[in-house]
């Protein structure tokens, strides 16, 4: 690992204070903002999420906003999912796809009021696809970024600290429903979401200048917890099948690709229909896959081709290794008629070729 | 400084391999991509620039690549500049704003060939704006990412060395001009651009799988010229008032806000224009300045207020120390008033006050 250089362009956040005051030890960029990686150690943050509860400076999730009378409307055309099914305390997994079909983002859509919509984006500029959409049909609609800053808060202790800050209320949230709790006389906006499988809440900060005051109050909540600051963590996301968006998928695959073929059941006429029902019908020619490889791994820093001889039949684009299932876990792309599990071949890492085999499922 | 962690989603280039035998001591990230900012020290990388000659991995200028036969209507109306002036062999610098007159991005366009045009650009997913627009207006044209990444060869000793590769006729070439030159039997294209005003060229790499062979031939090249691995040089950048998008402007400014207002000269319907003729006609409300700092800065990774007593007049958003001319050198944005030269103010750093004064012109 090498060092960041600060500059403004690379933003920091509302908890940026909280996070460095607990001790980060390193950082990605997402939407040109930081996101941490690791307190402790990426196994240590691991066990730790696993079995207390962290908070999670997600800022990077940023929203884009849209008001005015054709945001539904809009918002239909970029999606190939049925918005008509969305409940008004839902959380929504839109895909976002171009007019070829390919991935833009795989963001959260929610309605946190009766007459604002958010979409809450993975890393790439969403808004200016939104924007640019709406500018060009004249859509009578208003795209920006609104100063909101999710907060994570992850783990299996995950309703303990809620509640002790925002009440006993907060423990009947459905899975990726949203509510209002109160916070210092001001409402915010929080889901049953997150980038874990332990369970767990974003908390919609609106408005920078509560944020310390907001990790402070948790932090002093969660003591009897053992809360500590976290981060998205590797080995679990990768455990649990979690992909991310520029890592495990990008603007080259369809939604049917990335298994999230059951988010396309639209009838409207949105952009890349045409792809996603051919694949709908016959399959995609490659598709997200478990694998489990063999011998130490480098990094995972760039996409490692999947062979079978000399021939190149996907690619692994996430992995490391995982204590808890005692192998390499790993996120891949593999072509149709090589991604049943059990079927062997080898990856090329920038360190050698390694034995892998695609698992049956993924491990959380 | 802190660690940057590995992942796909942040990209590696065509050069990495060669940048990092080259002893990168930091990284930012840069469209999704690793962008180095130090070798030995900013400092020393600085001196360097100014008296030999680097090669500047900035393959993080991605391009935006249009084909089709409405391509050059669409990006008139995306950018208030005139291209009926634009000649076949030149690189335009073109603001490109949204419908309110915010810039998106402020990118370089020209036409490496009759039937394709490059947007190369800054800090932020053009490539979605355009086709969103496109898509949404049913233009035909193809807008894509290529495998096209940029090499920087800067500093004054820059002809010398693109001389010894590629002959004598680079010497001839204009200012923001282009031209194809030969490589191992494949044509590229050159152009005599840069981020740094100590002169050089940007060659388009087009096909990463060459990357190394001309990394390394142009080192080996340069070898009598002390060619050194190098990159964006913040000292240098400040001191020639060369604006960083996502830094001394973002959305929020205008063309005539970021001193952009002489390339706003189109007659066409483009996006945004009632602001910019409003403030062609009136003056923009801020504009950029060069600044003078007094005392010890600390990094400068976020905006900082510029003061009159308890009013706010402006901000800073990048500002380091000069050694060249003795004085912090930093570029603002300062409300109309009160940006005349020699007009004293104090910035609030997150190291405390400092006492600043608007320079004649930037230093270089």
């Amino acid at each position: 690992m090498t060092l960041i250089s600060p500059s403004r362009r690379v933003r920091r956040t509302p908890f940026s204070d909280g996070v460095e005051a607990a001790g980060v030890e390193a950082f990605t960029v997402y939407n040109r903002m930081f996101l941490p990686t690791m307190f402790r150690s990426v196994e240590e943050d691991y066990h730790h999420l696993k079995s207390a509860v962290q908070l999670w400076d997600v800022s990077c999730e940023r929203q884009v906003q849209i008001t005015g009378p054709d945001a539904r409307e809009l918002i239909q055309l970029l999606t190939p999912r049925d918005l008509a099914k969305m409940k008004d305390d839902q959380c929504f997994y839109v895909p976002i796809v171009d007019e070829t079909g390919g991935m833009l983002n795989d963001p959260v859509l929610l309605q946190p009021d009766a007459d604002r919509y958010w979409i809450s984006i993975a890393d790439s500029d969403l808004l200016l696809w939104v924007k640019g959409f709406a500018a060009a049909r004249g859509f009578d609609v208003e795209v920006t970024e609104p100063d909101v800053s999710p907060l994570g808060i992850q783990g299996p202790k995950s309703d303990d600290l809620a509640a002790a800050l925002f009440g006993d209320k907060v423990r009947d949230l459905r899975f990726f429903r949203h509510m209002k709790v109160e916070f210092q006389g001001r409402e915010f906006t929080m889901s049953r979401t997150g980038y874990s499988k332990q369970g767990g809440f974003e908390l919609y900060l609106e408005g920078s200048e509560y944020g310390m005051m907001l990790w402070d109050a948790l932090m002093e909540a969660g003591k009897s917890m053992d809360v500590h600051a976290g981060c998205p963590n590797l080995i679990e996301r990768v455990e649990g099948g979690l992909l991310s968006y520029g890592n495990d998928m990008t603007e080259e695959n369809s939604p049917h690709e990335c298994g999230l073929g059951k988010f396309c059941n639209s009838d409207a006429d949105f952009l890349g229909k045409d792809r996603i029902a051919r694949e709908a019908a016959e399959g995609p020619d490659r598709r997200v896959a478990p694998i489990s490889i063999d011998g130490k791994l480098p990094l995972c820093d760039r996409a490692w081709p999947v062979l079978i001889g000399d021939t190149q039949v996907g690619q692994v684009t996430s992995a490391i290794w995982s204590p808890d299932f005692n192998t390499n876990v790993a996120i891949g792309m593999i072509n149709r008629g090589f991604d049943d599990p059990g079927t062997s071949f080898q990856i090329q890492t920038q360190a050698g070729l390694r034995d892998a085999v695609v698992a049956p499922k993924f491990w959380n």
